[in-house]
């Protein structure tokens, strides 16, 4: 098989290679004993101004003089391949990062870019270069949930920095693959920065973010995958930073991204970013300006086509000159060259990767695993595990139990065996156990559709009879999401958006009939965000945060229920208790009201960030740390004792945090600073050992001398099992 | 009287001192032996949240407690110390550039700083802390005189980037001085960046320059001013730049300025630029928005109250913190350190400068000979210079003629006795000749008023009746100036811009009358900018340039008309034969249209950039270089013998134009690189010396690399008398 494709595309290749070089002998972008700079340079030369024009929108045309093939630069990957047709569906990024797993993201990552490439060249090799067929993939999405209204706050890895730029790097990473030439993919860190609703106004807002929060919140994921990770391309976002298109931004892409983090990938706009300059945002007054204004300031490739349709004329206007185009265009083609698109297939180990490979059985067992990994159980007040020998008849409610969209949430790509909820437990219990099912109520009550707007009959007298009842709802990504231009204020939603977290209430009310049954309920909440249950918690018996799971969703949330998985999976992001507690939706100073995020808010909350319930116990104890006193570039090495003394094995994710014990600036009330997800059979333990270094885990950004720098002073090291559950503590002091 | 000044200034100042370390033992900014930096800092950490913003704003309150007295930064000396009483009126900066000599530019700074000296201690001395009074001046204007239709462009060096920068450095160390510890007074290159018209539109207009017109024709005097001449202030402009207001810009005050330029000063806003982030560029929403932009992106003083009255709850939104307040606050006291504010007088060699320097009549000496120097002729058929023996009767007539608005043009200070052109003509001639003299017409018909609108049967009759005939008009700065929000579309004036370049009609048909009579007619022109004539330039005897030329004015232009000074000044700016030949004044692309300025028209002049008669001949010879093939690091001596061949001692203008013989880019026509004003007495030679640097001589501006370079190839060296009467020229090849 493998032998027969590399044929295939060799022939393709080797006949773009002949047109090429019959039309230009001296085709040094072609010859591959040349760098790829010097290639891509020798390239650039050689196309016209119209040429290149044509090649900074996404949807870039062929140039068969030069042997260029179409080449659509947008392809989505967030977990998993998306919009291509089947693939493995992974559980959506927020569960992903719930699972504070860094080598299973790396391992996730791995696998979606090698069903990339398998299908990147079978395409290829049907000639079909259109849009979701390429190698330059729009994910990860990682700006910080700074609010849990914002819609598209499940495709990111959640509230905190640190998380997000470890979860972040191990994707980018996985994606990117490890080979000393070649890219394997390219991903993007997106959407550069400070970007996180409403999205209502995602087209127009601006955003004047105060320079602690630019620095300690929204920057550092990216520059932990743009420095360290080495992502190669950063796409813009909507939004004005500081009055300027954060998609055509001096400060952003100009001053930060390359002047101080030497980025040398290429920037593509948020689609029709560029368009939204003077359209939306009238920072200035035609196409032409914009498409200057965006090559100018650093934005390389426009999702959209402004730059196709107005760059000549700006060019003839005097807005911006060819020379200028030409460090966008070259960033453009090094960037393919380094996907390998310029050299023979035999020559890019990636090019092999077969197409079987797709969708194959080992990466769905791998969706499972991320998807258990994923599970984050919230309260249990003994009822879980299940018992799988003494339940009966075991009744399912709901609006989540039997759908599908709650399982891919949203840049999903098309799980050829998705397994609901229901199906999961079905399967499960096979005949063993009577399960019965009845959707009941759906997510939100919409008074313009025929719903049923409260459980029957019939389905209370199903959970009055039952062993257990398990209500399975919360949201989807048809209700929190991307932009939805048509919704204005249904129940709460606005635009993709939510106006309150609070469960919605026709929910609220299925859960209050079946509770009032007598039977005890489990709720398995499925949503990509925080969701504030009015009270409910104290009744339920359980509650398991189930994300949006992936096409193995069903099958993990059963085995959790069962007790045949031991969840550890942690809360990325805070449970409030109620929508009163969050500062204005719009407002993006982290301090703002009670504050946002465990790192800022000032409330109890409902469940904390880092929270997540085991069947077993850990111990914590012997916490070490080699100097209590530091120097400024001092490492210090902290370890702590972790045992198992419950009655299962199981998963345990401990947590290092750092807590400024005194300063003259405000601070974060904590941070994270280092996490482990470590794996203890019952009555065994471990030793867990963090390495410490004061200049990155102490700092704090100097918004005079504008740099990050440590404050002498006293910090406290907490080790715990989340952020409100610190088991054991130190102090430290630096010089 | 030093002496006694001495000692009250002192007394003053131990008070302050008293009572300030009354309150603080440790008052380490009033030690003198410790760094300006360091007592910077100590005063800076000493002082509250409130006391810091309240002295961001250009009128900053005492703060009694630390002995710190009321400052205004707000002060003026553009051609003279100005809105400050009586003070040496010099000429307008346009008739100042004209002159192209850096010795009398650096004399008549160092004037307007010794007057700016005196008049401020003699102010503290009566304890008068206002408006005006203080040692922080907001000239010069370095603004590139781009569009002749731009109403404050006489406040500017023209329309060369290489003049501007030279006259500009000049002003800048005549201003601050040459102490090793203190500044004299604080100069500020205005208004970065990219500014020059309409004026109109100033609150609001947007300018997307490109790249090259940015690093090529924009910034370079600012460079000059900033780099070489360690100008301690720039002031932002109103305008915006690529979508940011220039007084918030990151590209222009952070990335520019301060990264790349390592500017240590301080920035301020151009007056009430602060307030139109929000009010007019709508750029954010709110005064506290505008105000935590403003610090955050590097404009440090808000002259306005936006910082003053928002800064605060700012802080309270969490849009800025203190910290960042910080950096500006240090910034503007390191300011009145370095300016010796916080230094007892008798350390300060410039606080005993005393008052009777200010308006002496040394420096009124000083104002003639810059008025001379200043002077151009652009047109003479061998009329002038007039013959004082064979003069009986001169008839001078036009509304310049008697005109003191014309004299100060605009930024001025009050001349003690200042001589308009009428008085000089009959203080030269006495009673050898008969002077009659009419105003004859307005400079512009304004159709509300009651005005005579065209000249009278006597004043014709006196005009036919003269020898010869003196026209005196032009334009004043009541006409052409700074934003005028009342004026709409009077005869071609527009809020401080013209509309059109054309001579007001009512003067063109003045001058038809008068040339009808048959009497030769020389025209004395006054105005600040470039004057279209409609061809009357061919009926016309001569054309003598006066500029708005200061308080000696008069007394200059007779002395050239009879003579008694032989003119050598050089249009700093082109003359277009009319309105049409102009690109479209919003337009900021150099290119534009036909192009603007000499170093892009495509057009011919009416009288070009460089150019000016004199009434002596200059002969060019022995062009000799020291190497022809040039490296790029490469210095080259150029050298070129100038005589006088004529018949009278004069000055000369040497000019230095490359001229890049073949570029695979778009380049300037040519461009001024080095020019010398000399003196030769007739018959006499002179050898002119030029020392050109191959990087900083012929380099570009690489839009793709983002840096000058320098393209090889060949360069024609151009040495001549304008910019369009070359008389030597040679090449060079750089390898």
């Amino acid at each position: 098989m493998k032998h027969f494709f590399s044929i295939t595309v060799v022939l393709i290749f080797n006949i773009i290679i002949t047109n090429a070089q019959t039309i230009n002998k001296k085709a040094n972008y072609l010859n591959t004993s040349l760098d790829f700079e010097t290639r891509s340079l020798d390239l650039v030369q050689q196309m016209t101004l119209e040429e290149k024009i044509a090649q900074l929108g996404n949807n870039a045309p062929a140039i068969p003089r030069l042997g260029i093939l179409p080449y659509n630069w947008w392809n989505e990957s967030l977990h998993g391949v998306a919009r291509a047709g089947v693939a493995t569906v992974f559980p959506q990024a927020i569960g992903m990062a719930a699972s504070f797993d860094l080598d299973m993201m790396k391992q996730v990552a791995d696998i979606i870019s090698d069903e990339a490439r398998a299908k990147h060249h079978e395409a290829l090799r049907n000639k079909d270069y259109g849009m979701y067929k390429g190698l330059t993939f729009w994910s990860p999405n990682i700006n910080i949930f700074r609010d849990p209204r914002w819609g598209r706050g499940h495709e990111t890895y959640g509230e905190d920095p640190y998380l997000t730029g470890q979860m972040g790097m191990q994707f980018v990473k996985g994606l990117q693959g490890d080979d000393p030439k070649y890219l394997k993919l390219v991903a993007t860190a997106k959407h550069f920065a400070v970007h996180s609703g409403p999205e209502a106004d995602r087209h127009s807002f601006n955003v004047v973010p105060n320079t602690r929060d630019l620095w300690e919140t929204y920057l550092p994921a990216f520059k932990d995958l743009v420095v360290d990770a080495k992502a190669y391309s950063v796409m813009g976002a909507y939004n004005r930073v500081d009055g300027e298109s954060a998609s055509a931004s001096w400060l952003l892409l100009e001053d930060i991204l390359r002047n101080k983090w030497k980025f040398e990938g290429y920037v593509v706009s948020d689609c029709g970013a560029i368009n939204d300059i003077h359209a939306n945002h009238k920072i200035v007054s035609t196409a032409e300006e914009s498409a200057a204004l965006g090559v100018r300031k650093g934005c390389d490739l426009n999702c959209g086509s402004v730059y196709q349709e107005s760059l000549k004329n700006a060019v003839e206007l005097g807005l911006i000159d060819e020379e200028e185009i030409n460090r966008s265009i070259y960033r453009l083609i090094l960037a393919r060259m380094k996907l390998g698109m310029f050299d023979p297939p035999e020559n890019v180990s990636y090019a092999q990767i077969p197409y079987h490979l797709n969708d194959s059985e080992t990466h769905d067992i791998m969706a499972l695993k991320m998807a258990q990994k994923s599970m984050t159980l919230l309260k249990n007040d003994g009822i879980l595990p299940l018992n799988k020998k003494k339940i009966k008849h075991i009744a399912v409610v709901g609006p989540n139990a039997d759908n599908i969209e709650v399982l891919r949430a949203n840049y999903y790509g098309e799980a050829s065996h998705p397994v609901t909820v229901i199906e999961g437990l079905k399967s499960k219990l096979g005949n063993k156990a009577n399960v019965t099912y009845a959707q009941g109520v759906p997510l939100v009550r919409q008074d313009s559709n025929n719903q049923n707007l409260e459980l029957s009959p019939s389905t209370l007298s199903d959970v009055k009879n039952a062993d257990v009842a398990i209500f399975v709802g919360g949201l989807d990504a048809t209700w929190e999401g991307e932009e939805m231009q048509g919704r204005t204020n249904i129940d709460g939603f606005y635009s993709g958006d939510r106006t309150k977290i609070e469960l919605p209430k026709i929910q609220q009310e299925a859960l209050k009939a079946m509770i009032a049954t007598g039977t005890p309920v489990v709720f398995v909440l499925m949503a990509g965000s925080s969701v504030a249950l009015e009270g409910l918690d104290k009744e339920l018996k359980a509650v398991l945060m189930g994300w949006y799971p992936g096409q193995r969703g069903g099958d993990a949330i059963a085995d959790v229920l069962f007790g045949d998985y031991n969840p550890a999976g942690r809360l990325p992001v805070t449970f409030y208790s109620s929508t009163t507690e969050l500062p204005d939706f719009k407002d993006y100073n982290m301090r703002a009201g009670k504050g946002f995020t465990y790192r800022y808010y000032q409330g109890k909350a409902l469940y904390p960030f880092g929270h997540g319930l085991s069947y077993t116990n850990f111990e914590y104890s012997n916490l070490k740390i080699d100097k209590p006193n530091l120097g400024m570039d001092d490492e210090l090495t902290v370890s702590v004792n972790v045992k198992n003394t419950g009655k299962m094995d199981g998963d345990e994710v401990v947590q290092l945090y750092i807590k400024d014990l005194k300063s003259d600036l405000w601070m974060p009330i904590k941070k994270l600073r280092k996490f482990e997800r470590i794996s203890l059979n019952k009555k065994t333990e471990k030793t867990v050992v963090f390495k410490l270094n004061v200049e990155k885990d102490l700092r704090y950004y100097d918004a005079t001398q504008r740099k990050y720098k440590v404050e002498p002073g006293k910090f406290e090291i907490q080790i715990g099992t989340s952020s409100a559950d610190i088991r054991v503590r130190t102090v430290v002091e630096v010089k």
